[in-house]
């Protein structure tokens, strides 16, 4: 992870979150003791616990206590007790809280509004949710950077790490030829857009669905058929669903498929497919035809395959986002930090976009690992577009 | 132009500029006939002047007479008599206004703040900077839309007009084979990246220069090389500056260029490659070996060749934007005098964005005139997204 | 030509032509005079006519006559003139001859076989086809090298040189965009190939229409759609024919096109587009609505839109094929030229394939003019491959 | 697999093979025994035994038993075994042979001609090596086919094939992201095409090394970037060998590359990266950092990435070729029998190519299956062609 890297040997000179108390809720993972080290190289005193028991690896949990990190976790350990170690660091009145799910934020305000704060930041669509709905009944009380909706971290995160990952999950779990197979993609966010670019390199015949019309009209200028899922239900090989929405794929659309047709899910949950319809359909419970393969045999002789039952294929079937995509998204998660302990005071409680300069010194940061250099305005040129940008006072 | 027929027929049934007084200033052509035709169609009463007399058709000026639209322009006029007709437009008392360079705006704010104006539309970046000058000094009197910023408007005309249509002008000026030969895009803005994809479409090898390292690293990711002006000059084939800025292409690149490499310009001036440079680096006055092709002999034994005199070499070789672009943008524009009218009061003055509304309703009406249809949410999925959204309130 | 050129210098040291009176019956133009100064400056005596009157360039003729090249040619001359003009230069016993059409060699075996003739070239179907005809009646009397068919020829005539210039040419006719549209291509040989590629990184949808199974298979597997042409027919903005065979698009398919629908060719002939059953399908003559552009009025109200009266869309409308293209062309002949005199008294009568040393050396001599250099096998690397393809014999 | 199904149930009618005894040397998988499956509906009688004792699925032998087939193969029995079993087959008396590896045709020809067989195949370069040696010796009794080279089979098991799986391998291996980094393939044989066209359509830059001038210009012409090894060396994030050469990554490449860097090879054997050298470049023994990767540590501080420890990435680290793959490998095989069987004492001993007729019949039936039509020539097209092919005798 370079670009963290890059931050943390900066941290480590600057300090810049000398004495900064902060609280993490995240998965106990080696890419988040990354991140969190950087952050107690910066000065932080850092105390974290786990988003999801499930993911805690516990030699890490032991690394970070040995480098002086709070840790409250533990593979494994039930409800309670995740939730009592979320008390325990809310009670601590930590000055910026780091959320994957808006755990660590909510108890905060379970007692009213928590003094001391300057800022927190999210990086779930679930948890800035729950943020807004908070905001909403005008009870946030201090400002949350809204890390998942940064525009690199939804390039690296959706396009390159899910449309790559995707695919990958798909390969995995079938060993299908992509050439020569009609590839449905049922929406064209950033995650779709880069799973129907690679489909196309990899020689698939790709059709996109959509209910956005700008996205739909981005798809067919970029070359790819674009139909209603009921029209595009007969035609595709392979369907993966990356919408965000549920039941995308349903009875209707399964009565469509051909037989031999493999059902994937890319986007948030296991409910763009609906499994539940796909059960009614089928004569009987499916069979497992390859260790994350489910064939669903229906009435008329059909036969529908569905990867990971529905799950996130990406996570699923394969392992989730390259390295190079968290890395991104530490880095990212670090620069917030550093923004909120630098701009205390100065934002509203509320939730703010990550500022651009953000987004552009993690570009900056991102080129510089890869060996990349670019150019630099010259004076003249600056002198022309501050006339062009209209930032000269008009006379 | 379906889509700007699709308007004009909604526009003749629904009369939605019943007696508004719209003045516009354009270049008089066929195109823009067709969009006066929709407002007078919407109810207006339309007056015309030229935004540039040599643009101006004096057969489409004498048919539009002939609908009732008062026009005041003719084929090569001079500058007092386009000063006299925009004067004469202002004095009108117009209720919305339509520029191509802020001439009508300017022309109202010069007597003070104008009386009974509902807002303006202005659709380029020249008349953009003078509005916000305007607005910065505190003098500007009415809201204005920035169709030129419209999503829909940049991807039209900038990733798919340009995009085709300067490489359209490069081979129309030299016939040369992009297959093979090395393409160096400066600027990764959409122009620069519509131009490098079709480039690697047609079998040459592309690299990107840029200065913004998030459009640096959007062209890395996208798999091209990227590197400084200064190394690509020595690599290069063929050079196309799309950045908006100048000299981007200097006498310490012409140092290092191949012999017989090719320079072309489609972005916004002839100030993009540095022509008194590049002069003063030739021997001789450069001499015409094709139309639009001026080959510059360098005192080393080297040569350079210049297309359209630096100009922009998709309207100088080529013919400019497609007519599908030419429709998506005056559709964009009908549908603002619209929305101007329709919200007259409500919106303040200054510079304002198109609603994404109404780039969603041109995706809507350009994806219908394609024969392309897509899905609606289902009452399921919305209630689903509601909740995703936080659009209902919490509790 | 810089492909051509290396081979000019390297034939005006080694002088492999010396004394050989070669005939050449080829297009009269500057690139033709190239390769003709090439073959003299080997040291052959070049007798030169034309191969079509009205693309003689007089001034082109002159220069080579100033350098002692024999020119019977003169622009716009009629039939008998062209006729006396190819008889002397069969008259004169040429020991080799080049052809454009197969007319010097009918010309040599009119009066019985000829003497002295170490061989000749052929760079067109029209004459292989002529020349095979008089091969399979036993009169074939020298051997011919097939230069149409060699492999770096049809990559570069048909891949390269048509599948850029094709859609070249509809753009400078339509300015059309091709980003959103759907494109259907006609035929998937080396040129559909070419324009299929192109089109697709263009941002068009593209369909592929064939007979041949392998090509069909080919192209499915390349990403695209295939599909019978009266399918495609319903489905198409635009056509483009590359088939080499007759009326592929006729009365049933232009029964199911869109309004507006493009038609044009860039195969062999105009007989691609079935004309006489697109006149009787129209109400009435086609009207010119550009240039090169014919519309027909079809009874049911649509409209087709007619290139270059269905001739072939890269010569009519574009340029034909770039320089790079004409550049790897000659060189090849005059690789086969040298060929033919080195090896004289070796090849049988019959038409033959251009060797694979020479699309080779062509290969080399053309990445050493793009500046590209590539690896040689070392010794072990020859050796281990020796064993491999079993070079070496059986003990 | 659709396309062997369908010449199965052709088969079962036709009973092509009636009586013929046919002797088969293959690896004993599921694949396979479809393949054995259709020849003994074809009314072959098949005696099978295993090509590697490893690759033996004790089940599928078992299968296959029961339905009559003569199976001779044990999973993981000895050397001395399985020459019992391929000699059992030899002294059978065999009318076909097929093999991989050319065992069954060694074990015939040990004590001199045999007699009674009509044909054999082979489907490995290893084996086709032996058999042209053979054949060199004057010593090839009978007809061998060479499917291994087949049109059909080097698109599909090379370009299709190992173009997917090759990168799935790395992905499974690495989780490396393809997107911005750069990918050096050398050689651009049918593999390397396959291998370059996807990791761009995946947002890899994609660098091609060839020691062949006609491939090297392809995939310039193609749009990659070409250059010696050595140079490459330095630029690559990732690299596939795919030559079929030995040692074409060693030492002095080693010696340039950056840190970080990942070696894979998707070509023959596990000589074309030079382990010994990369062991004598190494400061220690590797270090597995992940189950197929291995990282050796050089004495500059660089460390090199190796997969699978050099050997065929395709298929040590992924699934090898997709069904769709095999489907056509053994279709092609079933029809290659039947034309030997067909044309018994019509060839001539030695290796001949696949029929054109065999690859375009495959190519017809994977169209079938996949649902893709096509369209047929018209009888005046024929006509037409005729003329043009010079088909019709001259007058």
């Amino acid at each position: 992870m370079p670009v963290l890297r890059s931050i943390r040997e900066r941290f480590a000179v600057e300090r810049p979150l000398d004495g900064v108390r902060v609280a993490a809720c995240l998965h106990v993972t080696a890419e988040t003791a990354n991140f969190v080290a950087a952050l107690a190289e910066g000065g932080a005193s850092v105390a974290l616990c786990a988003a999801n028991p499930l993911s805690t690896q516990d030699e890490v949990a032991a690394a970070l206590v040995r480098r002086g990190v709070e840790v409250r976790a533990e593979h494994g350990e039930g409800p309670e007790a995740v939730a009592a170690h979320v008390a325990a660091l809310a009670a601590a009145a930590p000055q910026v809280t780091i959320d994957d799910g808006a755990d660590l934020l909510a108890a905060l305000h379970v007692d009213g509004p928590p003094a001391d704060v300057v800022g927190g930041i999210e990086e779930t669509t679930t948890g800035l949710v729950r943020i807004r709905r908070l905001d909403a009944a005008g009870r946030l009380a201090y400002p949350v950077l809204a890390v998942n909706e940064a525009v690199s971290e939804r390039a690296f995160n959706d396009r390159h790490g899910t449309g790559q990952s995707a695919l990958d999950g798909v390969l995995r779990a079938t060993n299908l030829l992509l050439a020569g197979h009609t590839l449905v993609v049922v929406g064209y966010g950033w995650a779709g857009k880069g799973i129907a670019d690679r489909a196309r390199g990899a020689g698939a015949a790709v059709i996109v669905c959509e209910v956005d019309p700008m996205r739909a009209l981005e798809a067919r200028m970029d070359g790819f058929e674009v139909m209603p899922a009921l029209e595009a239900a007969a035609r595709g090989d392979l369907f993966i669903t990356v919408t965000g929405s549920r039941s995308v794929l349903r009875s209707e659309h399964f009565a469509r498929m051909k037989d031999g047709a493999v059902l994937a899910n890319a986007g948030h949950f296991d409910v763009e497919i609906d499994l539940d319809e796909l059960r009614a359909a089928a004569r009987d419970d499916p069979e497992q035809v390859r260790p994350l393969v489910e064939r669903y045999d229906l009435d008329d002789g059909r036969s529908l395959h569905l990867l990971a039952r529905g799950r996130v294929v990406n996570l699923a079937a394969a392992e989730g986002h390259p390295a190079a995509v968290m890395d991104v998204s530490f880095a990212l998660q670090a620069l917030c930090v550093e923004e909120l302990v630098r701009r205390a005071g100065e934002l509203a409680p509320g939730v703010h976009p990550v500022p651009d300069a953000i987004d552009r010194e993690v570009a900056r940061l991102k080129l510089a690992a890869l060996g990349v250099e670019i150019d630099a305005l010259t004076p003249a040129q600056e002198e022309y577009l501050d006339v062009w940008r209209g930032r000269q006072a008009a006379p």
